[in-house]
């Protein structure tokens, strides 16, 4: 019976982490489970950066962006000898299970290590690009679209005033939910995502023809998994003759404090993670299905690719007219 | 066949209206229907504040808080003359069918409106409160919960500096989803809804054991529909001996940019409700089951209590610990 | 020569508190002296809780709103025993001088306790309402009145949906800064300050004259030392038939991540009380005189009233025209 | 007698500007005079893009970001045909004054245009950058510092949960005040600014030292002013050996609510600006020094520039210990 835990993050940091590290804890806590805190992810396994949470260690912790655990890019767990350090440090606390926060490359050393020592691993799925499939949501990704809306309100503003068209690149680079969710939210007029083909001239003719029109100002969202931005501003730039700007938001999508969604979902996935783990159900991933807390095959989490809902493809495109 | 419809808010404002009117508004005219803007609710059916909406009439309105068609309580409309001034405006312009947004009130006046004169209408909830039966979701819920989390956030810098307790007040008389989602995901110590019965005497003894142990102040979330909020207070200042202060949010919570998610569904279902009306589909609300857009009869959601998820109280129990 | 310095915040919290710590804290220890930090405020001298503060603990508290020394109002040190048993603890620890950081009480306090014991105090001056004498600005000002404005956003989002009247009350019992500042700058139609008699009869003819004309909504804002919010709230209904609302802000301007005015000057204040008390310079207040930093004598500090700047009253009512 | 006026603002938008607008318009109103608002700047006057501005007109935009007006660069004000032009405009609506509100580049427009024509002109500072010369303060630059300090906040959860370096880059290509003040505020490790030549060994040396001792992560503000930020990223990195990262605030420092500083200051720079130009004080631009507020002589705020305040360069490094 697993009554030994421990709870790392991994890969980038994603706001609401820290929700899932207290839901985790603290459930565990309730169970009489001990819970071991691991820092700067898989790194910390093999270097023995292990220490006991208790309920205080977690206090005043949802509301911050960022995993106060620390999280990392691990070389050294993708191979043997540095998973072989990490399995003899979880021996040496005698722990018997643990939960992996993070995103796709997070859940594949999880299923790598999972199936080499026949570790019980529980996985919530963490990205601010919502890229997990089989689930309809992860953890940081509803922050991170309130984050594009915002800065896209100060964009507005500059667009408006100069008669601007104003190119902006988000994370998106597999999926294209993050910056369909923020342009429909944010008003914006094209959104341009991997799974659709960018056809650069029909937009320019397009952008052309509003701003022959009434229209005196537009804003582009770009995934990061399109054609190059710069390549984009400038073909807009020249063939249009409109006053074209480009601007990346980065890192700073990755931080700030997670919004009610980030925080209760995350909150739900960590308290279903440790019940299961606890009561012996793992190498599953919990996400939401149509609302619905699920579970979904570490196996299948990391070896299926999501595809983007139509529906939102297509009222972004009406609602933009 | 319907081709000429009007759209309204009514009752309280709550934030992604503006979002809902311009997806009613924007769908219509791709679908080659004209689109009626009542001002003021459902007054302006009586007074025949109606106009003609455009796609620019709709613009730049997304990122609002509140309604630029205004709203109202209307108690004029509640007796037999009113409807019937309403009906006769509606006529005058030829409108054949009516989008109503607004909360439980506001569908009920929709509904005898829509028997009385057999006239099509199509709602989409929309309260903070989260209150209409049938669906998830109503149009503002979200922000007002991030809202009262940033609250929450100022207010746990005051209330750890003093080492208080401090009560604070939300909506919530019928339905106790808005406390606690916004008490869960703002780390609340308690949280008191009207569906649970408020044990004050137990509530004082968890209070005493705390803050004699480690912890060194208290939130307390409280729906407007439990017991008065000075009587919590004075009773908790008398029995504790600790520092305790009440505050209440009140009408900031109605106000603000609406959210992502706020946006995208308010869109969602601003779409559907255009193209339900229009193909002839009315006298149904359009709601989320979980995460699912559906419809809902407009007797059912005027007649049915909704009652809130044990899953939210069970956990906001067990991470308060 | 003073090398063992005390610093502690005191009465009310106010954001920029933790930043002005920070400042004291680095700038002593840049000058090679000691620093320790007081614990609740004048009780944690009472109570010996007095710890040393090295870099560290001043590490990414900048950023924080409230006082993570934490503070309190303290009726014992209003006493000459409860003074005495401060005085002993000070001895103790072979602290030779104290940074007090607070409002119009914590000065008193301190006076009282420099001349019975001849101490070294140097005071900052801390407090949302502005309402120290002698300087322009006191710590926490810009962040309660931009938290203001923010609030005034959302009710005016509802104040226009509605076409009503709302009358917000915030902090202000002896000097209209605050009000007047907030006021101006959230484009309130009237602005009722303790240092102006509230002629409520002109207001409401006022009122009725704008509301007859094309304006459809009002905002007032009310210092908590006008005469009592409801009893102004009542007489607008009543007089004018608006639709008149009020709401009260609290505690949620006491908290709250400070904007950059307030982290600043409260970097600058430290830094020179700091550098003043350590060179033997002390029974000071520093402030802000018109943009310069000025000392205060304690003494005057205290025993002034301070009188509001009559260009913002001007100002005020012109630009609400 | 000056009793028919012009406002337009210039060059980049900033924060405050409607502000602005607001003010001299409403001033100009209460003394009786007539005031056209000209729209995108000086192209606006070329292209005769000028209407009357009455009460309502300036209604609900002082807490808005960019300014409704509209803004431009506008190379063909720069030639003498192009202001031969925009004279004649002006004199067929018999505009005798104009309040120009915007940058450098404008100022240096206006002195032009003031100096051919003999034409009033008053000026408003207005950049993010605050780098005109004789005044402490340009309507914009609070909002900007603001942000800068916001998106840090976000990029301090990436940076300690990575343990990395990140170097963000702002404005501040002529002065150094925007990195500085948001620097100090934000608890930047480092800023780097062109007042000061960077010492990019020296610097590598620190971080090392830093992050050696106790230190996780470490930010440094970097003005758009020093060298290449790609090129200090990669030095760092291949140098310290540390997780770096680069990430540019552009476009969004210019968009945004304005703050209430902002807020309050440009609407006193307004309204002094409008008594000025209708009482025949003109060919000055009003600023503050050290909060009064001043005129300075359009040609001197043209032809000198501004030094960095040494007191921030000293708090920066000291706080950052």
């Amino acid at each position: 019976m697993i009554k030994n835990i421990a709870v790392l993050t991994s890969g980038t940091d994603n706001p609401g982490m820290n929700a899932a590290i207290r839901a985790v804890t603290r459930t565990a806590l309730f169970e009489k489970a001990k819970v071991w805190g691991v820092q700067d992810g898989f790194y910390g396994l093999i270097s023995d950066k292990i220490t006991l949470l208790d309920s205080i260690a977690v206090s005043d912790k949802i509301q911050r962006g960022g995993t106060f655990l620390g999280t990392s890019f691990c070389p050294e767990f993708e191979t043997m000898q540095g998973r072989k350090k990490a399995f003899e440090n979880i021996k040496k606390h005698s722990i018997d299970g643990m939960v992996v926060i993070g995103g796709d490359g997070t859940m594949k050393g999880a299923k790598l290590f999972s199936d080499e020592y026949d570790f019980p691993i529980v996985g919530i799925p963490a990205t601010i690009e919502n890229d997990i499939w089989g689930t309809d949501y992860t953890v940081g990704c509803d922050t991170a679209a309130n984050t594009i809306v915002q800065a896209l309100n100060k964009l507005r503003d500059t667009a408006s005033s100069h008669r601007r068209v104003i190119v902006v690149e988000v994370a998106g680079r597999r999926y294209g939910w993050l910056p369909l969710a923020a342009g429909i939210a944010g008003g914006a007029e094209y959104v341009l995502i991997p799974e659709v083909k960018t056809d650069l001239k029909k937009l320019v003719e397009n952008l052309k023809k509003r701003h022959a029109a009434a229209k005196t100002y537009s804003l582009i969202v770009v995934a990061d998994g399109c054609s190059d931005i710069s390549t984009i501003g400038k073909t807009i730039a020249e063939e249009t003759k409109l006053d074209t700007r480009i601007s990346v938001l980065d890192l700073i999508l990755h931080g700030g404090a997670p919004t009610v969604n980030d925080r209760v979902r995350a909150s739900q996935l960590g308290e279903k993670a440790a019940l299961a783990l606890l009561s012996g159900l793992y190498n599953i991933v919990f996400g939401y299905n149509k609302n619905d807390i699920v579970t979904i095959n570490l196996n299948d989490a990391v070896n299926n690719k999501k595809t983007v809902d139509e529906e939102y493809i297509r009222i972004a495109q009406i609602l933009a007219q």
